[in-house]
C-alpha cells in the first residue's frame, strides 16, 4: 500500500525535522515491507513568500487533497508579522481541511524528566491527551478594528461556539476517554466570566454527558483551576477536553510539565476523513536554533508515529508502537538533544532511531 | 487617621478568612496606635441572594463609594450558575469601580515549596507581579445566544480592547517594572492567532515601551509558551502583563507553581483614586471545605497587607512589610494550614499572626 503525505517544512526547524521524519518513515516503511510513502513536497514557507508574496496557490485546496495526510514542520519567521504567516497557512489548513478536532497526547516518555518533584520518579503519573476544538471558538478569526490609528482606537475579536462545533468535540473527547484505561474526562471552560459562549459550551457538555453516565467518568474544571491541579494533581487527570485558545495554553503548559516541549506531537483531524488530515509538532520554527542541526526531531516523530497509525486506521499502530519503543529506547539511552539534557544533535537522534527501528 | 473599609465576605471561605483578616488589621492597628479601620460589613452573597433575589442593592456604588477601600472574600456558590454570580457582585465592582489594574505578586514564601525541583532551595528565583488588565478584553460581557435552544445554536464572545484601556495598563505594568529591583518586564500576547485586538495590544505596547528604552528591560511572549518559560526558567521572569483572560490563567499558574493558591493576593486598583480599590485572595470560595474553619487566611492577609499599603500611600508601608515578615515567620516556623503541608486550622494562623506582629 501507498501513503501520499503532502510534506510542508515550513520554516526554520520545521526544514530539519521535517528532512528527519522521511528519513524514519522511510526506514518504517523498509523494515515493513508491506506499505510505502510517497511524499510529495510543498516549498511554502515565510522565505517563499518573502520572495514571490504567497503562501499558498490558489489551488492549495485540491493540492493538499490528492494526499492522504499532511505533514507539518513549522511556520512563523521574524521578519513576517505572525499573524500574517499563520493566517496564511496553518489555520486555512486547518479551517479548510475540516481538521476540527487536534489531539495532544503528553507523558513523561523515557529519557525525559518532570521538573515536577512528585513526577521523577513515577512516569505514568503525567499521562493524559488534550483533545483541543480546533475550528472555531477563539480561533475563528472574527473582529475587526475601528479608528485603528487614533487614540480612541477599539478592536475586538469575537469568538463564536456553535452547538454543532461543541457537540462534535465532546463526542470526540468522551469516545477518546472511552477508549483509555481510565475513562475519565475534564471538560475546561470560563463560563463564570465567559458568560454567553462559554455557557453553550457547558451546556452542549452536560447533554452529551448522559451518554456516557457510568461509562465514562468526567468533571469540569474552570481553565484557572485546571492549571493548577495539573500542577499539584497530575494523576488525577487522563483526557481534557478544552476551546481552542485554552487548549493551546494547556498543551503547552502539559508539555512543559512533562519536561519538553520538543517532543510533543499533534494531530489535526478531519474524523470525517473527507479530507486530509495534518500531523505536527506542537512547537514552534525557533529561529534562534534554526540551520544548526540541534533541534529535537522527536515531536516531529511522535507527530509522524500519530500520522501512521491515522492513515493506517488501526492496521499499523504495531508499526507506530514500534517507532515510540524505538524513540524510548535511544532516548533512555541517552542519545538525545541539548533540550532533553543530552549532548547529541538532529542526525545522531534521527541516525539512532533507524537503527533502532530495525530491532524492536 | 482613620480608614473606613467596607467589608464583603461574600460565600463560603471567604466568612472565615474575612473575619480573620479583620482580627489582624485591628491588631495591627493597635500596635502600631496612629491609625484605625472602621469595618463596613455588607452581606452581599449567594446565600443572600437565593432568600432575597439580588446581591447588591440599586445603591451599591454610593454605598461602596464612602469608604476608603473594599476588602472582598470570595463569590460563588454551587446553587447559583457562577456566571450569575460573578456578574451581579465582583464583576461589576471591578468595573463601576475603575479599577482597571489586578496585581498579583507571586513568591515562594516561608513555609512554602515550590512544586518545581529546581525552585526548591531558591525561593527568590520565583519573585513575579502579575499586571492583570481588569476592564475590558475578554471580560467585556459583550457577546449573546442566538437559536439557544435549537441545533444549530450558535453563541459569541466579543473581547473588547481599545487603545486607552491598553496604553493605561502598560503604563502601570511599566512603571511596576521600574519600580522593581530587576527592571525588567515581559509582555504576553496571543497576537499570531487573534489578529485583531492582540495585534492593538502589541502596537500600543511597543508605542510605550520606547518611553522605558534602556530603563526597563523588556520582552514579549506568546502566552503558550510563557506557561513553558515560567515552569523552565522561573527566574528570568519578574512583571509580567497580561490581557485579563491571560492574566487569569497565568496568575493561577503562577500561584500554583509558587507553592499554594491559598497564599496568593491581588489587588483591584483604581490607579487614579476616585474610587476606592479592591483586595481580595485569588483563591475562590471552596465549597468543599467551607464552615470548617481550616481555610488558610494567609492569601487574605497578604490582601489585606497590599490594602494597608495602598490606604497609606507610602506612609504604612512599614505596617504591611510587617504583617509579611510576621506571616513567613510563623508560617516558616510551621504553623500552616493543609494546603501548605501544616496541620494548624485558620483560628491557630491567625492567634500565631497577630501575636507575631506584636514582635516584629
Ligand atoms: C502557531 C499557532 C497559530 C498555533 C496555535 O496557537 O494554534 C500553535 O501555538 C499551536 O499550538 O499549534
Ligand atoms: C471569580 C472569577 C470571575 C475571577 C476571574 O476570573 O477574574 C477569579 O478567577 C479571579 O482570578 O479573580
Amino acid at each position: 500500500q501507498l501513503f501520499k503525505i503532502a510534506a510542508i517544512p515550513g520554516d526554520g526547524i520545521g526544514v530539519e525535522i521535517t528532512d528527519a521524519t522521511i528519513q524514519v518513515l522511510n526506514k518504517l516503511a523498509s523494515v515493513e515491507g508491506s506499505f510505502a510513502f510517497e511524499f510529495n513536497n510543498f516549498d511554502w514557507s515565510s522565505k517563499a513568500y518573502l520572495e514571490r508574496g504567497w503562501y499558498m496557490p490558489d489551488d492549495w485546496q485540491d493540492q493538499l487533497r490528492e494526499n492522504d495526510a499532511i505533514y507539518f514542520g513549522a511556520v512563523g519567521w521574524p521578519n513576517v508579522p505572525d499573524h500574517i504567516s499563520l493566517w496564511s497557512m496553518i489555520l486555512p489548513i486547518r479551517n479548510e481541511m475540516n481538521q476540527y478536532v487536534n489531539v495532544r497526547p503528553t507523558r513523561i516518555i523515557q529519557g525525559t524528566q518532570s521538573p515536577l518533584s512528585q513526577c521523577q520518579t513515577k512516569p505514568r503519573d503525567l499521562d493524559w491527551v488534550v483533545i483541543r476544538e480546533n475550528s472555531e471558538g477563539e480561533y475563528a478569526g472574527q473582529g475587526g478594528t475601528t479608528h485603528g490609528h487614533s487614540d480612541h482606537a477599539i478592536a475586538t475579536e469575537v469568538a463564536i461556539f456553535t452547538k454543532v462545533g461543541i457537540e462534535r468535540i465532546m463526542r470526540f473527547a468522551f469516545e477518546t476517554a472511552k477508549s483509555r484505561p481510565r475513562r475519565k474526562l475534564t471538560m475546561v471552560t470560563k463560563s463564570n466570566a465567559q458568560r454567553h459562549g462559554m455557557v453553550l459550551w457547558d451546556k452542549v457538555f452536560h447533554q452529551v454527558a448522559k451518554e456516557y453516565d457510568g461509562v465514562v467518568d468526567y468533571d469540569k474544571m474552570l481553565v484557572d483551576a485546571m492549571t493548577v491541579r495539573m500542577v499539584n494533581r497530575p494523576e488525577t487527570l487522563d483526557t481534557i477536553v478544552a476551546t481552542n485558545l485554552h487548549a493551546d495554553i494547556l498543551s503547552d503548559l502539559a508539555a512543559a510539565l512533562a519536561g519538553s516541549i520538543g517532543i510533543a506531537p499533534s494531530s489535526n483531524l478531519d474524523p470525517t476523513r473527507e479530507n486530509p488530515s495534518m500531523f505536527e509538532p506542537i512547537h514552534g520554527s525557533a529561529p534562534d536554533i534554526a540551520g544548526k542541526g540541534v533541534a529535537n526531531p522527536v515531536g516531529a516523530f511522535w507527530s509522524a508515529a500519530e500520522m501512521v497509525r491515522w492513515v493506517g486506521k488501526g492496521r499499523l499502530d504495531h508499526i507506530a508502537d514500534g517507532l515510540m519503543t524505538a524513540i524510548e529506547n535511544v532516548c533512555g539511552a541517552g542519545t538525545k538533544t541539548r533540550d532533553m539534557a543530552g549532548t547529541a544533535n538532529t542526525k545522531q537522534v534521527t541516525d539512532a532511531i533507524c537503527s533502532e527501528v530495525e530491532k524492536v
